[in-house]
C-alpha cells in the first residue's frame, strides 16, 4: 500500500473464464477445442510481465494483493494496468473492489487446473 | 507409420532448453530473467497445433511418436514440422532420427517442472 492512486476497474469479472479445461496433456491429444482454451490459458502466461504480475498475486500474503502492491515490475502503471486485465480476460485472476482499491486474486482451481494439465500422472 | 514420407531434420538437439526452470508461481515473484524464460515455455505451448502436437506426442505409446504418427491436426506436413521445430527450440520435445524416421519424446523432467511451476504445494 505504497501507493494512494486509484486505478480504474471499468469491467466486472471476465466472462469467458478457460483454465479450467482439459485433461493433463500426456493423457490423450487434445480435441481442436480444448486446445483453443487452454492456448488461450499459456498465451496469457506467455509475457514475462505477465508472469511477474501472475507469481506476484499468487505469492503475495493472504493469496490477493493491490494493483499499488505489485507494480513493481519495471513497467509503468497503465502497463501494469493492461497486463492485469489480459490476465484477468483470461481467467487466471480475479478482481475485486473494496473501498478505493483493487484486489486481485489467484482462484486456487484455477491453478490446480492448471497444474492438472501439465501434471504427468498419465505418463509412461 | 501410415505414411512412407521422411521430413529432414536439418538440426541436432535444440540447445536452449527453458523448460525445467524456476520455483511455483506461487512461492515468490519471479525474477526478470526467470520470467523471459518460463514466458518463452508458455509462448511455445500459446498455440492450439503446437498444444494439440504436444499433447499428441506426450501421451502417445511409449512416450515417442514419429512425424508420421501425429500430424494428423488438420494441417499441413510442413506446418507440422514446423511447430515441432518450435517445440524442439524451447526444449519441450526432443527429436532422435533412427533410420528413415525421426522420433519426437516429452521430457519427463521437463514436464515435471512445467507442472511444479504451476503447483498449488505454496499456495495459500
Amino acid at each position: 500500500m505504497s501507493n494512494t492512486e486509484v486505478l480504474p476497474l471499468l469491467e466486472p469479472e471476465a466472462p469467458q473464464a478457460v483454465a479450467p479445461c482439459c485433461p493433463p496433456l500426456t493423457e490423450r491429444p487434445l480435441s481442436a477445442e480444448e486446445a483453443e482454451r487452454t492456448a488461450r490459458m499459456f498465451k496469457a502466461l506467455a509475457d514475462p510481465v505477465r508472469l511477474r504480475l501472475f507469481s506476484a498475486v499468487a505469492s503475495y500474503a493472504g493469496g490477493e494483493a493491490c494493483v499499488c502492491d505489485i507494480s513493481d515490475v519495471g513497467v509503468s502503471q497503465p502497463t501494469v494496468s493492461h497486463h492485469l486485465k489480459k490476465l484477468r480476460e483470461a481467467g487466471l485472476l480475479t478482481s475485486e473492489r473494496r473501498g478505493t482499491w483493487v484486489y486481485y486474486r489467484v482462484d486456487p482451481a484455477v491453478l490446480a487446473a492448471m497444474g492438472r494439465l501439465l501434471s504427468t500422472d498419465s505418463a509412461a
